[in-house]
């Protein structure tokens, strides 16, 4: 384990009496972003140095699961028999995702599909299978899967549902691997250089303000590395940086495990803003333990510790897993009737079965819920369902039908009695060129970000889609990558 | 002027040695939360003692426009063509307003035809006209309006678009006060009991944890009243409070002038919390310096400080404010041809014509923009709004035209350079049953609240419309009042 809030600071290029090494363009972190950002920057003719706190590259990308948040028509999409659109994929983002920036989402919808083909082309490996089921992972190695609130009242509403998930060809988890590997490959083929075991706690600023290097610490001692055109940073999300997630979310539950590697612990976003960086979105957070599959437990009912829905149950899990989180005492119970019973798959997740209960009045004093509550709660639910109407959450009529048919289960899906997984998405500002904006919006000449230490397009768990890590840090890599590699030094 | 932020705090019954008076039901603060509340309590058999901290009765309610946000087909929709459904009122609030509690919603949707006729019958005077311009206050008599984005995409695709702006019968502005003069007499006439200039400073709690009187300062001194079945906590926002609003929106500027009345202090907050009530939404503000009329302009573009367009122009205007308080330095141009150059006409606003230019090279310079950016958004707006689109926030085509009929023109509509008036949202978390609750979601025995002191469907500029200050003050006032009246003591 590393330490963490080392301290990080802006020196002055004047100060540096010797630079151990320089380089057109500096990548800092060799994931996802990084690579991408390497890869173009070296093919827009840059000399290349990745600096990487680790022994190696991979970063928290290589223990994903290779999912990519990707549409307006790519050609698994067209596989699969999807008509997608730019303005399609774009009308669901802005909608559902509460993205604050209209050109930065346009950009990444508009060479969504082109961004598909270019991770393909250079060796990333997908098929062209479509996984049709509810998962959280596919469990299969078909690239094609709905990963996100596409179906949700009001967003098909609003655009026409399609599935934008992209995972790497690899059975169930793990694909992120083997990105990395292609990507990595691709790197070393062009002659990216890397340093690995280096890591950055300083940016170095020259007279105009710009961004002219970073100082890193090695084993033996701290080196100052040149960035004649500019610095791009990609170093990864927070999550595993327990006092800086309760700084931003005091009311985040501490029984949450982080999803990342120990280097997640926000080096890149309080490096950026030692150099001036403004961020966004800091309270926001993904975190997971979904009821389903199977698909039959969506027919059931969420409530809290009132006896009342607060949300639709065919939800993506990451949006119920929010709601779940702001319910009083971050409690809540998966209530279903003996006709669609059954245990939750997801393993880590441990939701455990409360009781059984003949009635629901029975279950309503089991749970402890307010008298009355549950019975009133079920009742309208159950008058709506067997109509095919959901009056308060619009849950689908796929998924209405009413739970009338004793015995009654009730799990245990609260944050306190759960494992509930997270990744923080909150980071430095962007401009849709990548460039690090400061708190009056102006961007910090030779100061580039993106992946998970940037903010983009996902801003909490209510609206984010798997893949809006990966998907995003791809392409906005590669943006940062090339327009590094052509800034004016 | 009154000292604001004055010790709140709670007392044990057990300590009070002797009570001055008591009704069953104590209301706190005579605006229209509390005039319902108090009506509808006498009504249910209840005697009432309304506490009210001014001279007399009104509140802010009194100085406000008196636009009252109903539908679900009110006989005024009926009457000028619109078919509206609650289910409909519903969906587009929920999809809107970013409300937390789906069961308020629905509620008040549910009510609200019936409350328009109830308001009607207490003698609050409507006319059945239909005001179709755009403004900010109808300048006739007229009482519907559209006074929300129903008309803005997405929200038009997932519900009907209809007016629901429901204003009293008086030319332009100045309403409340009839519609607070019609309530206070029908209080009077039901024989409510007011005890004016008397500060309510502490909340009595019994020994079991409920409220059952309170502690109020008068001139010659703190005099204490007991409430046999509970308390309805009535008294208004917290926008003239500068200490708090600067507390819980640091970025808030402070430029901008709080519409209320010098009582709109946050007493009324900070009493529930002394009582364990939990806030919601205290950064929750809408604010207005409307660029609109004349709705030619509507036809013009907002752009920040770089070049960037961020906001559909047709949005209603505290969406449009909210938007620009979170663009870069809060700055923002609205720019314009000479095909539909006119001045703002909102007075108060100010917005400053900054300069003429013959062509969009020189507005760009003049306005001192980065080089190339406002031709890059106007060539796109331009080239999109020839084909009646617009691909970044899908502003209606009946706003879209070209603005290439030089010469340009640029209004500042900065908040640093405008004059925004603005009104609190935040308040205490209220079950749909108007009871105060804590921070765990349990509700505290004895204590309602309803009205601009209570978070109910208004969270935030970007989803507010006019009338959802005084629509669910007068509806969940009633249920308050209803709820406390039948009470066990």
């Amino acid at each position: 384990m590393t330490n963490v809030n080392e301290p990080t600071e802006i020196l002055s290029a004047a100060t540096i009496e010797k630079w151990d090494d320089s380089a057109d363009v500096v990548v800092i972190g060799y994931g996802i972003a990084g690579a991408c950002a390497a890869l173009e920057a070296r093919r827009a003719g840059a000399d290349v140095l990745v600096i990487e706190r680790a022994s190696g590259g991979g970063g928290a990308s290589a223990l994903s699961a290779g999912i990519f948040y990707f549409g307006g028509g790519t050609d698994v999409q067209r596989a699969a028999g999807y008509e997608d659109s730019a303005d399609n994929m774009y009308d669901f983002l802005m909608a559902s995702t509460g993205a604050h920036d209209a050109k930065l989402v346009r950009r990444y919808c508009d060479n969504s599909a082109a961004q598909f083909d270019w991770l393909e082309a250079q060796g990333v490996p997908f098929t062209r299978g479509h996984y049709k089921g509810k998962s959280v992972i596919a469990p299969t190695d078909d690239c094609l899967a709905s990963t996100g609130n596409e179906k949700l009242w009001p967003f098909k509403q609003i655009a026409k549902p399609v599935p934008r998930g992209h995972k790497v060809a690899k059975e169930g988890d793990g694909g992120g691997a083997l990105a990395m590997d292609a990507l990595m490959t691709a790197c070393e083929a062009e002659g990216v250089r890397v340093e690995a075991d280096s890591r950055v706690n300083a940016f170095i600023r020259d007279e105009k303000g710009r961004i002219v290097g970073v100082r890193a610490k090695q084993s033996d001692g701290e080196k100052y590395f040149g960035a004649k055109n500019g610095v791009v940073l990609a170093a990864g999300a927070f999550g595993l940086n327990r006092e800086m997630v309760s700084q931003y979310s005091p009311q985040f539950p501490d029984t949450c495990e982080p999803l990342g590697i120990p280097n997640n612990d926000g080096d890149a976003i309080r490096l950026g803003q030692a150099a001036g960086g403004d961020l966004r979105s800091m309270d926001g957070i993904i975190a997971t333990a979904s009821f389903y599959p199977p698909e039959q437990l969506i027919k059931a009912i969420l409530i809290n510790n009132k006896g009342e829905r607060f949300i639709a149950e065919d939800s993506y899990h990451g949006r119920s897993a929010q709601a779940i989180m702001e319910q009083p005492e971050t409690m809540a119970y998966l209530v279903m009737d003996s006709a669609i019973f059954a245990y939750p798959e997801v393993g880590h997740a441990n939701h455990r079965l409360i009781d059984g209960w003949e009635t629901i009045e029975e279950m309503e004093t089991g749970l402890n819920l307010p008298k009355g509550s549950l019975q009133r709660t079920m009742a309208e639910y159950n008058e709506g369902a067997a109509r095919g109407e959901d009056a308060l959450f619009h849950k689908d009529s796929d998924w209405l039908q009413p739970l009338d048919k004793g015995p009654f289960a009730a799990f245990e899906v609260s944050y306190s009695n759960s494992c509930y997984y997270f990744i923080t998405l909150g980071g430095l500002r962007t401009s849709a060129d990548t460039q690090v904006l400061d708190s009056s919006g102006k961007a910090i000449p030779g100061l580039y970000a993106a992946g998970a230490c940037a903010s983009t397009i996902a801003q909490d768990g209510r609206g984010y889609a798997s893949g809006l890590m990966l998907g995003p840090a791809s392409y906005f890599g590669r943006v940062a990558g090339e327009n590094a590699a052509r800034a004016a030094g």
